[in-house]
């Protein structure tokens, strides 16, 4: 993985989620919770982890991922698109981890988000090519799928985001083109600590 | 469950996937393939998948959705909205069911996807407010975080969407306004044939 290569190289310390590797589990159940609930006469998943966080009461998978978040300076997420997102497995981790009272507490969402001062970036490959993912293209400008990412999850945290990374359909270009997306992402990755993070508003999104 | 009830009232055939009750598995995973992969050397999901669809070598709760939706001139999706998105569970039905082949096999995708001549509802909860969902609100217009689902998934499909249908906030409301919100619903339902399905183009979107 040219992520961690590169900046272990630069002297970061890194951690990586391999969620298949992990067989990370993404439906948000009530085995989330260990031992009794809040309100066990109607179930609420919102509310009952957001009082076993305070409790101490998440899931251990639970706990350990939030450590690696509340450890992080920086977070990348690299995944394939499916279906203009993530892959569900990436999504249980949005919808599992990051609960109330660790990653925001109204009225600490947006930019007073409990997980300010981190920074994100969305790394991903496509299926279809950047023509189909302009504007104006059949897939419409691929930054209206970055809205419920960025916005709707890392920006209600408090996250800021770097911009994204893409690597358009590398299932059909050339090996020679794929190592050049490789090279670029490494290049991008050695100067990374002087990106600034984009203005993350509606506009960066639909103007 | 309202719409049940309804539907089945006006003689409708109604099958629910209750994918919490299946335990249904929302991992992309090699498992989705009974037998031999196609290209064991570099497993590809997408390939593999569609490969299997066409040998009839889906795993059996994948055959088992396909021919619900096969069978289906109307689905409606209901679930609470998590990060700006369905639950990663319901991401699962949409990454492993709508397989290539399937539902979409190039060029037959958007106005030719395979599932043309069929409908979607999007039916879901928020926890933020009508407020919050409006253009100029903290959380954008609702509207924006539709496109990946409806037109990033069923348009891509060949589906044709009808209105969703959005309950703003149940948990912050009195009893009495979830009832109604109930009786909206079913209302709804009783003239839903009538409905003709929205225009889903960029502009019903971000207009």
């Amino acid at each position: 993985m040219v992520a961690v290569e590169e900046l272990s190289k630069q002297g970061c310390s890194v951690k990586v989620s391999d969620l298949y590797a992990m067989q990370f589990e993404p439906r948000a159940t009530r085995n989330d919770i260990v031992g009794c609930l809040h309100n066990p006469e109607e179930f609420n998943y919102g509310v009952e982890t957001w009082e076993a966080y305070k409790r101490g009461d998440l899931s251990n998978d639970l706990i350990e991922e939030q450590k690696k978040v509340q450890e992080a300076d920086l977070m990348i997420f690299q995944f394939p698109l499916y279906w203009f997102s993530m892959p569900a497995i990436m999504k249980g981790w949005m919808d599992r981890v990051l609960v109330q009272g660790f990653a925001h507490e109204f009225p600490n969402c947006y930019d007073s988000g409990l997980l300010k001062n981190k920074l994100a970036l969305f790394s991903f490959t496509t299926g279809g090519s950047k023509e189909m993912y302009a504007k104006g293209g059949i897939s419409g400008d691929i930054r209206y799928l970055l809205w419920p990412i960025q916005h709707g999850i890392m920006h209600f945290c408090g996250v800021k985001v770097l911009a994204p990374h893409i690597c358009f359909a590398p299932e059909y270009v050339s090996e020679e083109k794929r190592k050049e997306m490789l090279i670029a992402w490494a290049q991008r990755l050695k100067a990374l600590w002087k990106e600034e993070p984009i203005n993350c508003s509606p506009e960066w999104y639909f103007k």
